[in-house]
């Protein structure tokens, strides 16, 4: 368990077409739209405590505009940004934006944009009727109820991984790889098997993403998106199948700005404070054991930006 | 399985509030309306062949306006209605409305409103992916499927019973009681376990409505159907849980003009053509074997008309 | 609707390898053996209403030994024997077995056995909770509840299709192919999708078996027993995802003996009583509207006997 | 979360009748007996990453021997017996069991016996397909996958819940209760909503188990559930249905030695660092707001060792 993280937080996502993008978060996906201002549209699901999750952001090309994380609190905020400022990963702060941040702005190893904060506001909309939980359920789409995890390409996958654990405590689920290249790892900052993945680039871009995960409620609720994907013509690139790492359920989509979407559910739990990687070689990775489709060579290629 | 009756038709439900109503059956329930004339609102569910089933009528009361069949075929109507008229049960004709019919209405013994109809038209709005499918998929709310079955309060159940196998060849799987007092019937015009549903009317009105059940996809969407009511405030009278009359998995609600509403999945298919009605005893039945929650004493005293 | 055949009864599996065959009907798809005598073993599902279902015969090779029809009664049981004799077709009479028969074998255009069957006898044994089912259920393996569907090879699709319209009054509700090359029919006696399909066999043998697909109770079981499977280390070949026709969902094995067996569920209900078989042209069906996963080259060559 | 203890660990049962109580779990949850030496049984559940997770002992009365806590490390194991013995509560070791321990073992303040331990042993036994897994999945009754919470009563529920919190730095989830009389509290070490509960105790007893709950893949499976215990006439004391607190989906039964056993799945995951246990004052409580069937007296009432 990292001791200074406790979840991941609000992202940002580029799309060069935010009204059909934002079609897609609202109508299929089932999130909302919290506000509007110039080019970004801030958005909620509906199992989000904090009072948005998502911001929408018009640029000329698609791809995770940030990914963050809430820290355990303010001193834990603090450490890990020494800790990024003593190992060469010095930042800049982002104001505080519609009840979250101040936050933290740095790069992985790769380039990607990460943020940290503490500070953020719960929502207070529309109440469930059961008062632990944050929102009216509206049952619309296919009612994703939080983001799960994210995907990002990396061309170093190992010195990601490294960065990470060292600099911030995730453990390390799954790895693909060998000692020379390793190319894929499951992270965590908690007992759920997911929540940063680290995949191969196979092109020279970097800082690309590879999807964002969306949680629903059961097996049931991916099957029922595939067909309200179907109906609503959005091609399915994938599933709904499962993974042979950590075992969640999938079905992958693009919206329509270009970016890969996963609805998930499941995936294994790590209860063993000492539990160590399991570390996948070559072959054994290839013979897929267990069950799960097979996944579409592009699968493994395509990532936002586009550099097709 | 009857030779001339195919299935359940298009039904009509009086509501002394139809706004409220339609809200009720567009946003929880996820019907889409097809048309507004006067005092009636025409809806349908996305997976109904026909353009359309539920007539919402303005009235100053609740209950069922009509129950109707459609016949395997032209001739099949008319050997019906020369039944009807030779047994004492003569209607009259209703033209056509909206695709529909003309439709031959008549009573059954208790006096509810029943029509019989051959003629109708397809749906051609929306279609979805899958071209044998009839409707895209929206996704909104409870999304019922279709009417499953209708449930009447009858004072003399065992006359409504025989009334439809003597003349309409309708099969019965289960009967609760003894010669002198059959106190519910659940019969079908196919391998489905029920369609039509007479249980015991304890006051002294007659024609009322029990409940209108729609289907849902898997009982995972009966429980969703809970969480979407719950949030939306209206009360459940019962379930989600398990009949134990054809076992089928259900959630009660009433709408809000008063009728009571099931969301409905399951219940088991009857393939033997000899297939003999189970017949329950008093004691059998108060032991409620199997599983499944008990149901409230007012859900065997309220229909529509409220006559309470 | 057929008015002379009920539904599909008991069937015959021949295999080389009775011992490995029975341990995967019974530890993994969790059937029961009811009596073994001689080459032969009887087995059932829990939710058949008759004393067995299955019969798995000692044979040099895999395949279908036969399919069976109930049919609605004696008298249906003797028109169909008339017409069948009455159009070269004439078969002969295997005497009763175990409680079911005398049955009317008889052999469809590609040379596949068949028989026809009234008399039966109920299950008496270990009775479950609710007296409206059959028998306990145990839980064990996959729980398949009874025979769903069977699909066969045939030369000629077509003519096989036509054979049970024109002789049974079997309705079919999906083609696929034109005028001059029909290569898949569904087929049912009921208002279920599919009891019997028919695909394009592409070698020269005849009366070859496709697969058995058992049902179980939700698309949960089908996730579920997929995981059975792999921990019994038993080859996937496809699934589990959703068929294009008939919208069922799939699961793929073979059992050792080496036919085909699909755990499966679902799959849509067709109630208007006037409803035309949708035909799917080349192209159309090649594009796989909708979701689920392609299936793989062997699916439509694969069949028992094995010819390869 | 609690940075000393990991998570819920192997536990112990008090049964007088042995042979019934296990084939109670081997044959409806699903369990496997790993062990027999005198009285005691040694289980585990395929989802157990330990090589066991039950002793099942008999005894003169029903009743939990035990609940234990896996620390997160030799040292959290340490300091947390320093706290234990400079605050009141020391215990003693019980030596290493069967790969699990040397276990340090105190009470909390109403008396129920805990173990806290560190050493254990991976189960090496038959082996799933995906090597992420820890035991073949073999698909038998219930199929449990792992202890998920257990329920003690308690006299003084908030000094229960102080000792936890103060002592171990477990998380409250949810209370009911005012300042003057707290009556349930929901506690875990984990992002989970319920690892330990404590409930009123009505009696003068103390020490007493209110239910073991163990965990199944989806609530599908805990109606799947259902019908094994009805059609095994196990008597079902309550559920299927959903928990306000937690929210968690319930099914209870009481295994033959009369100890209350629940299958559950879900209830939510808490990922706010600075979430505050929610309160709920008796009326709130009382109304039972969001779906759920209501829970039987007896539910309240009925603990082991029964003292009624």
């Amino acid at each position: 368990m990292s001791a200074d993280l406790a979840h991941l937080g609000y992202h940002g996502l580029y799309t060069p077409d935010p009204p059909a993008t934002l079609q897609y978060f609202v109508d299929l996906l089932g999130m909302d739209i919290v506000a509007v201002e110039g080019d970004s549209t801030y958005l909620r699901a509906c199992g989000d405590y904090e009072s948005w999750s998502l911001q929408v952001i018009r640029a000329d090309h698609a791809g995770s505009a940030w990914v963050s994380w809430r820290t355990a609190g303010p001193e834990a905020l603090q450490r890990r940004i020494s800790w990024l400022e003593s190992n060469g990963h010095s930042g800049h702060w982002v104001p505080r934006d519609r009840g979250i941040g101040p936050s933290y702005e740095f790069a992985d190893p790769d380039g990607h944009v990460f943020r940290l904060y503490y500070e953020t506001e719960r929502y207070q909309g529309q109440r469930p009727a059961v008062p632990t939980g944050f929102q009216r359920y509206a049952g619309r789409g296919a009612n994703v109820r939080r983001l799960d995890h994210v995907n990002l390409l990396a061309r170093d996958v190992r010195s990601c991984r490294r960065f990470w654990e060292e600099g911030f405590g995730l453990r390390t689920y799954e790895i693909v790889g060998s000692e020379s290249q390793e190319v894929a790892a499951w992270m965590s900052s908690s007992i759920q098997g997911h929540e940063l993945i680290y995949t191969q680039e196979r092109t020279t871009a970097n800082g690309r993403l590879h999807h964002f995960a969306y949680v629903v409620d059961s097996r049931e609720e991916v099957l029922r998106a595939a067909e309200i994907f179907a109906d609503a013509r959005v091609r399915i690139e994938a599933g709904p199948s499962r993974h042979t790492a950590i075992q969640g359920f999938y079905l992958y989509t693009r919206e329509p700005g270009g970016n890969r979407i996963e609805v998930a559910h499941g995936g294994y739990l790590v209860f063993a404070p000492d539990s160590e990687p399991y570390v996948w070689n070559a072959e054994e990775w290839k013979a897929k054991p267990g069950w799960g489709a097979p996944l579409p060579p592009e699968f493994h290629l395509y990532g936002t930006p586009d550099v097709s």
